[in-house]
């Protein structure tokens, strides 16, 4: 592939989810690969994990990795084209995205909806100028809409745990979860979308309102009841988000969508998996964190794999 | 060289471009030059381009670079001499650059003029001390009167770009562009200089009031008249600064400056080069920025290999 | 060793000293040692000094580093359990060292005391998490009551600067100093827990109210007496902290404590020392700084060789 943005960029979803696991069993077979190739991370949003498991996938591989915090370590950059700059945004980002290809072999772009514009962030403006001035193959570190970075680990971590194929398929439940603030669509709806495409059977309960974009959400069964949803789960994934529909906003903080040990019992003793960060006893209950069946930290553990898949490919393809 | 810091440490600015060159062809040919040699990137002001292509450069020699935005990642500095230091400022530069020493084999400095006192800002106090103090060699990363990495990869895109030679020498033309802030001397200053030196004819046209101080513009064509100055250009390079004499002021905003296609057509075909960050539509027309003209972003690119052949250098004469 | 957060994780202080003075020599005699290996590095608190040093120590064994800046980078973690978390922590710092201790094979933290609960600086709160969680090897960076990699290089400086050992043993003078803001008491605390295991005589001299805890001061000559303190001493090392019996509050400013030249001439001669940073004509006269006598810059240089032992020991018994 030449950009990885979503499960759309991915030929078989299948040989990349066991290149991962592969790699994660021999993490230096391919320590050479990328040698005299830079990886360029751009975080236009603060990141602990991406670019940690980012960082440590292009080290694994040989590549070497620059970090760069916009707004932070550069400028503040116009978005928008036909704009007179005479205001506090000192550089556009044709020219950065141009720069950057210069110095960059591959990029990773991370940037947040500010979800006050459905139509703003569904129309991936920053990732889409990126991908098109800098002229070189772009990872997606999370963008406006989605995830793939962690939706393709999270796919990774399930087909590690699930011991049954192909004699039957996993039911795999995603719960929305209660928070104090508005959070973006993008890990919902990524994770919705590429279990779209894997071997399971979704299932996605949340609130009324909480309806993710149908794009997404294809061949999954919604409900809202999160009772009849955890019935017999093998993967329960815990994520809040706010309304696509009222775009950006809460529409309940209900305590009793959290997740607790007393609503794990009627699962099929399901794993417990959530993104980080979590706020304990507020999206998920610190039991469940604690407890036997989470394999959150095993999870997060999988970013690296993921990212070494993906880049893996397109030093494959690209170079 | 020991240090780089204005054109006049360069024995030889020849054969530094023609090193440059010579690396961007084969950027690994020395990949082992720098190897256990450790490059420390300080930054007194935010980077972008600086950071990378330096970085990069050192990279390619297989050395190990540490970045540090002092301020932020560290302390305060205090930089005179003499001063009880009871008050906001816990280091002084004479241990900062001591230390650094000890833990880095060659030193990149970037500071800033603050543009409120002509003498202070061209004593380059900062520049000066981390090399007095820190022992090893310093390359400027752009100070407060010159940015000499910058004007050695304008020389290296220059010469890449003309074929004439040395049937006849290009016109340069230097002009100043309208800017809604006050900006340093620092790049026409240091263009002028090494365009000076090299084998080209320097025109630089500019608003009264905007004139460079004369030991930078020896030997420059100088003239108030942009029309004039831009008729059969081979190069305009297109740059704002504030006022040397009312220093640090800005005189004018007018937007008559501006270099637009219209210009353009007087020139000889010029080739129209910026150090970027540019604001498009105040110091350049879009439209020019996005022209078959341009050639600002393969002039960014050079960065790398202008830093490369400085450190090549460096590394070469002093260990 | 796995942990390195005190003198008592050290198994044999003259063999770890031994080592740094040896890898001074030949820093590169391991250069593969720590391939594949990466090096974690979390700030609660900015650094220049122990952030290179110890970047350096871990690249000198062909580690990677990864540098992470805490609330700046990333999030603001909850260290306290049981805590709901609708608040403005984003993470609990459970799952935060659970990951790093996924992405890191070795984590280096700086924490540093709050100096408002004595109980709460004391008890390493922090410090126990990281390791409790992480489930790797921790190097402590500064924790809120030690700072035994300064520690460690301030032994090395002394063993390599005194040439009498077995003759007799250096006597060595901790003093307090001046300073116009509440410091912890990390580094004195260190100081005097490594030199009680060293063969030196340690004096310790401070104003009234200024006393460490017991704990840290074993077998050391405590005065109020400066002038007594420093008759004859081989090594001054200067340093202030706040009050640990009244915690963590300034008792006096008093001037006359500050070491100066002609205090100097009543020692044997002393080597002077600093941890840095220092603040001039404060805490030490600049004369003394710029004196002979200051080995305040070698001191600091040998930061990377304590960093680098340290690391080494803990690949050598943990990989």
């Amino acid at each position: 592939m030449k950009n990885f943005t979503s499960v759309h960029d991915v030929e078989n979803i299948n040989a990349l989810v066991q290149e991962a696991l592969m790699l994660k069993k021999a993490p230096y077979a391919f320590a050479d690969m990328g040698k005299h190739k830079t990886l360029g991370l751009i975080f236009m949003n603060p990141s602990l994990r991406t670019r940690l498991s980012t960082w440590k996938a292009a080290k694994n591989l040989g590549m070497d990795v620059a970090v760069m915090n916009i707004d932070k370590d550069g400028w503040a950059l116009e978005t928008e084209d036909g704009v007179m700059m005479n205001g506090d945004k000192v550089e556009h980002i044709r020219e950065a995205a141009a720069v950057l290809g210069q110095y960059c072999d591959v990029i990773g772009l991370r940037s947040f909806p500010k979800l006050n514009d459905k139509h703003e962030d569904y129309s991936e403006n920053i990732l889409r100028k990126i991908i098109n001035y800098s002229r070189v193959p772009v990872v997606s570190l999370e963008s406006a809409t989605r995830h793939p970075l962690q939706s393709l680990a999270d796919l990774v971590t399930i087909t590690e745990m699930f011991q049954e194929w192909p004699k039957r398929k996993p039911k795999v439940v995603l719960t929305w979860a209660p928070h104090i603030k508005a959070l973006p669509q993008a890990v919902p709806n990524s994770f919705a979308e590429w279990m779209g495409k894997a071997e399971v059977d979704l299932v996605i309960t949340h609130p009324e309102g909480y309806e993710l974009a149908p794009e997404f959400t294809q061949g999954a069964t919604i409900t809202h009841n999160q009772e009849e949803a955890l019935q017999d789960a093998d993967f329960v994934y815990v994520k809040n988000w706010s309304s696509f529909h009222e775009y950006g906003n809460i529409l309940t903080k209900d305590k009793n969508w959290m997740l607790t040990n007393k609503k794990l019992y009627t699962t099929s003793n399901a794993r417990v998996m959530h993104c980080l960060p979590v706020r304990r006893d507020v999206e998920l209950a610190a039991e469940v964190i604690d407890g036997q069946n989470s394999i959150i930290i095993q999870q997060a553990g999988n970013r690296v794999f993921a990212a070494q898949a993906v880049l893996k490919n397109i030093l494959e393809h690209n170079f």
